[in-house]
């Protein structure tokens, strides 16, 4: 029974999440820091919270993935080239012996954009070979997928292999200027309405339709005028932000990624509820169809997947 | 002569400089905190740098422009409405006694730009004065300023009136992505080379002349991306990343304020040397003439003729 244990991990610049899995089943889970996070060598903050499940268990393989082998992680594993579907990434994962375990850290991924720039990732790999696991509808034909997050991702799928993508820093952007800026801090006194912020939403999506579009940097600070017009309060602007810029994101993509015929499938949103669901609604708003799942269970789903390739 | 002495102050969110001035002489300068690093309330913060002027010559006026004005400074003065010249600004000075000085305080500028959007100033107003009573040229016709910094506002006058102006986040967005993005911090051990910093500006600047023009957001990764490649260092990728933000910024505004014949006036940069320098070049890649002059300078030019007006 022991020979289909597995530690599964996600371990990326902000958290690591392990899971035991026996087969297709989760049997335990951990968190821990993530690669940004860490204090000391990530083989010693990794083993510290595998004692448990080492007592338990004995030796267990590990497979790991994220930034974890990154250059600032704990070993780099070169990018693989695109096009690339689960078994490019088996041949490309490291694989080597730590206190006697078993360790295999999944590569990320390289390609050249339609536009012909190099462009990189890693971790959301074993997100899409999740999504290609649990919807086989991916496995023919071009779908566009999209991953939204710090460093958002848009993925073309050409029966079943990766084949080009683009980095969006759009959720970098929003959370510097939500943390960092005067943009959303002028004084207001008004009390919260959450259909007003659903408005102010829609707002910012729908300036990032208008033709000829205006630079992003020369929209921006609207944000800020609004509020001292007294058109939006701050919780307002800081939603017409997020619409501004997803808006922006999205109009962006499906230019750079058009769809070659009206039947095309629906896009594949692959992030946290919430962000998911904005995104959903970007590209409603742009005329493509969408539906959204969830990242975590793709996280895990693709780990799996790549164990067994492994 | 005591009538001829004036206060003047730039007093900004981040500095606070005072001059001390008979007619067009300084004669003393003294430096405080700024707007949103003070401590105490700004009344106080100010009388306490004016002690020995005050010692030496009692009463004096106070003329001050900037986020003084502010609704987070000392009083808050509405902004005028465009289109508007230093006559306008006098009468909208908002005038009061303090510790039985007279101290005036100039307006910010609101404006719709040629989108129709609603715009903001303050500060930046007292600048394009100051352009105003030293370049002559800039009383007749239509002239584009640039006045670069963290908003960064693009200015249209007519016949030496501030019709119109379009501000953009460049310089903001650019210092988040230094200070506080993983983009610009890739481990790397190269030398200093500065010519190769000087053409990875150039490339940067280069690739927001595309056709068609990339999303900006899609863009800013490959800062991190050619680090992780080997093509730049950590230097070379912030230098791309000013040429690039820089560059977007430019077209924006150069489509924005489209020029109406090809003997229209050169654009007037008011800024710091090496940010006045970049924006030079960026518009001179566009194909459009610029010159440069030094922002404090125009500042001190401007609140003696604002001073004089009042």
């Amino acid at each position: 029974l022991n020979a289909h244990l597995r530690v599964l991990g996600d371990w990326g610049t902000s958290h690591l999440r392990l899971f035991l899995s026996r087969g297709d089943e989760v049997i335990d889970r951990r968190e821990g820091p993530g690669i940004s996070r860490l204090e000391g060598n990530p083989e010693a903050a990794l083993f510290a919270l595998l004692v448990p499940w080492i007592a338990s268990h004995g030796q267990v393989p590990i497979l790991l993935s994220g930034m974890v082998g990154s250059r600032n992680g704990w070993k780099e594993v070169p990018y693989a080239a695109c096009p690339a579907d689960a078994k490019t990434l088996s041949r490309a994962t490291l694989k080597f012996r730590a206190r006697e375990h078993e360790v295999m850290i999944v590569p990320g991924l390289s390609c050249r954009n339609p536009r012909g720039a190099m462009d990189l990732l890693r971790g959301e790999e074993t997100q899409i070979i999740g999504a290609l696991d649990c919807h086989s509808v991916l496995a023919t034909r071009r779908h566009l997928l999209c991953l939204p997050g710090t460093h958002a991702k848009w993925v073309l799928l050409e029966e079943g292999r990766i084949v080009s993508f683009q980095t969006s820093l759009t959720g970098e952007v929003f959370a510097l200027l939500d943390e960092h800026s005067m943009l959303l801090r002028v004084r207001d006194d008004r009390s919260f309405d959450p259909s007003a912020d659903t408005r102010a939403f829609d707002d910012g999506l729908g300036r990032s339709g208008e033709l000829p579009r205006p630079e992003l940097l020369h929209l921006l600070f609207e944000a800020r005028s609004r509020q001292l017009q007294g058109e939006l309060t701050a919780s307002q602007a800081r939603e017409w932000l997020s619409g501004l810029l997803i808006g922006y994101d999205v109009r962006g993509a499906t230019e750079l990624f058009p769809r070659e015929s009206r039947d095309e499938p629906q896009v594949l949103v692959i992030g946290a509820t919430d962000l998911a669901e904005r995104y959903r609604k970007a590209l409603t708003a742009c005329g493509i169809p969408a539906i959204s799942c969830d990242a975590t269970k793709m996280t895990l789903a693709g780990l799996r997947a790549l164990s067994r390739a492994a």
